[in-house]
């Protein structure tokens, strides 16, 4: 018996004519497939809508309370979409992700799926219907409704086919794939046909909003079938596989941009050991993400210490900073909001020399200059001053692409 | 250990600054009571909304469809109150239907609560805290959410505070309180400092609005305190109590209207055994709610019989009646929407005789035509045409209360 799961994003059920739309494609898509499984996202707006209601209402408000108010979200579209295939004479039923036995853990508004338990999904499924399962959410070992983080519906999607074996799964979103570099910014990038989890994984976290990491992370584990692509028009997508040609691969396959960069800088910190990890012991307790890690060459004992993190992070982590040396072994603690991170990625890399002084001269030729650096085994970033980021791209995509 | 159940109706919880009220107003019951359970509606307009959005993408959505989706606006609400309260330092959670253990049966839609499993809330009072449970819903046997129908959110807070025990239950409301009639129709009508179950069950049936009937018979099964106010003044409101006064109370405490009636007249049907039986059991098998029921006298073996029904349900049962009459037995079928049910409810009339011609002549001087009469040991109600409906409303007020 064949399955698929298809998970339809905000913008793909944003009001009731793309709901239907959306209602026609899957009413298409179960005569190819036996057994189909959906799962949607918030209506576009709403979760955000909800969550300024809150903070309407208080400037901390607890998880577990902002989690009954999003999760709302979901369950709200799932069981439209329900009601829009049954009215198509498509046997279909909405499950909310208590339900569909979603089982989470953790921390709320953040928590993580400990496992899935699937009983009455086969149930439903054995019975004909359609299963729609409301994405984002599920519920905990005391009935407590948590939701997965920003994401979590494509997280659903990726779980629900990893546990129910899908042959595919099909992330439907507002863009028709992944793309060589954002098109709004290099309008000669073009959707690549196929790309590698490690490559997807390395865009994801890179900012480029196709896919949630997690999400990569979970589909390579279980070398799921993943294809992104748009519901709005009929194209191909691009498929997410475990390879992608290796050797054969071109060096890079992807540029990407994260303008919500902040970098910090320790200046004149006492260069002996355990100051680092004083640093970065105390931005982790506060669940401050740190990107990108540099420590200048020591000159008489000081060094400096600069690290990126998420802009939204970036006045806790600055503050974090200024008391953890407050004790006199860093001079000042400087920031700065205006950088961008850009990226190359591509398997290729890890067989081709060159890439790294290619990224550098082809940077250089535009003037642009580079603050920090960091790469992986298959991607090169650089940190620079975010009104440059764009030319930069630009400059990459020219170099290696097109 | 005193406990209170304070109930909000969706105009009451309609915006932010109105939830925020709530919150203060709830907070000063929290310095009186040692114990305090809230029970929230939807926002007022969002389960209207729901159901518009349903019926744009099919005439017949699934029930337990439309339960998911209705049940999402109480949870919002309370989990915006509890988001409130938390935020002016009183300690909240709020629960949704199933977490606050409100066990249902019966049809999705118009479930009934079928027992309530109290075992989440005692924790959450024992730990000091606020509890806001979401009204109008609950899980069944099968972890299916189901709702209760308009009005629910009042069962439900009738429900816990006769499950817990509570000392009181207040039902907070836009208007102050129960009134002798609809001031918009009569300006002269007042407030009753208290009423009697029997009484409140009548005039809630008979379409006073102000509370549902099925939680003035649960109130009354379980002899609860209820207290009917508004939340936007500090009136005292109205009691409703098992008892009134008895001997001493006014013959007639109230004068109510219901202009969503429509008339069904079955002219000619054959006066034997059966006939009757069979019409209205098939207007019970489609769970057509049948009120007034009246039969002329037989004519040469042929009779008329005319019944009401809500005027939301008055074309169905025309369909039915007409169905159920092809045979011949009935010559036909008519149906008159223009009609308007206004009735008369006391205690006191059971001791006190002449209710009924002082009625009968109050109308009869305003030259307002009786359809149809009916009569329970404490109400009489007349179905006349809907244009006259309120100054019969206004006559009856003038001969009975002021």
């Amino acid at each position: 018996m064949s399955l698929i799961v298809q998970k339809f994003g905000g913008t793909s059920v944003a009001d009731l004519e793309r709901i239907q739309n959306v209602a026609g494609r899957i009413a298409a898509t179960r005569g190819n497939w036996d057994r189909v499984i959906v799962v949607v996202s918030a209506m576009a707006g709403e979760t955000d809508r909800y969550i300024n209601l809150a903070h309407e209402l208080s400037p901390d408000p607890a998880g577990r309370e902002l989690d009954i108010l999003l999760a709302s979200g979901e369950r709200i579209t799932s069981s439209l979409l329900a009601i829009s295939l049954s009215s198509r004479g498509v046997p279909a039923i909405s499950l909310t992700g208590g339900q569909a036995g979603i089982r989470t853990e953790g921390t709320h508004t953040r928590a993580r799926v400990r496992t899935i338990q699937p009983k009455r999904i086969h149930q439903e499924l054995d019975g004909g219907k359609v299963v729609i399962a409301a994405g984002f959410q599920g519920v905990d070992q005391f009935n407590e409704e948590q939701t997965l983080g920003r994401g979590g519906s494509d997280l659903t999607a990726v779980a629900l086919a990893a546990a129910l074996e899908a042959d595919l799964c099909e992330i439907y979103t507002d863009v028709d794939g992944v793309y060589t570099a954002d098109p709004r910014i290099e309008p000669s990038a073009r959707r690549l046909e196929r790309i590698s989890y490690d490559e997807m994984m390395e865009l994801a976290s890179l900012g480029a909003k196709v896919l949630q990491p997690r999400s990569v992370d979970l589909a390579a584990k279980y070398r799921l079938q993943l294809v992104v692509r748009s519901s709005f028009t009929e194209g191909e997508g691009t498929l997410i596989t475990p390879d992608t040609g290796g050797i054969e691969a071109p060096a890079v396959n992807g540029v990407s941009c994260d303008k919500k960069q902040s970098k910090l800088t320790a200046v004149g910190v006492a260069d002996r050991p355990g100051i680092a990890a004083s640093l970065f012991g105390t931005l982790a307790e506060k669940s401050i993400i740190v990107d990108m890690i540099v420590q200048n060459v020591s000159d008489h004992g000081l060094t400096d210490i600069s690290i990126t993190v998420n802009r939204d992070t970036a006045e806790e982590a600055e503050r974090v900073m200024c008391e953890t040396h407050a004790g006199g072994d860093a001079g000042k603690i400087t920031r700065d909001d205006a950088v961008a991170k850009v990226s190359v990625v591509g398997i290729g890399m890890k067989s081709q020399a060159g890439v790294a002084s290619r990224t550098f001269a082809a940077l250089a030729r535009e003037r642009i200059n580079i603050m920090m650096i960091s790469t992986s085994e298959i991607s090169i970033s650089v940190i620079v001053q975010e009104a440059q980021a764009e030319d930069a791209v630009r400059a990459l995509h020219r170099e290696f692409i097109a």
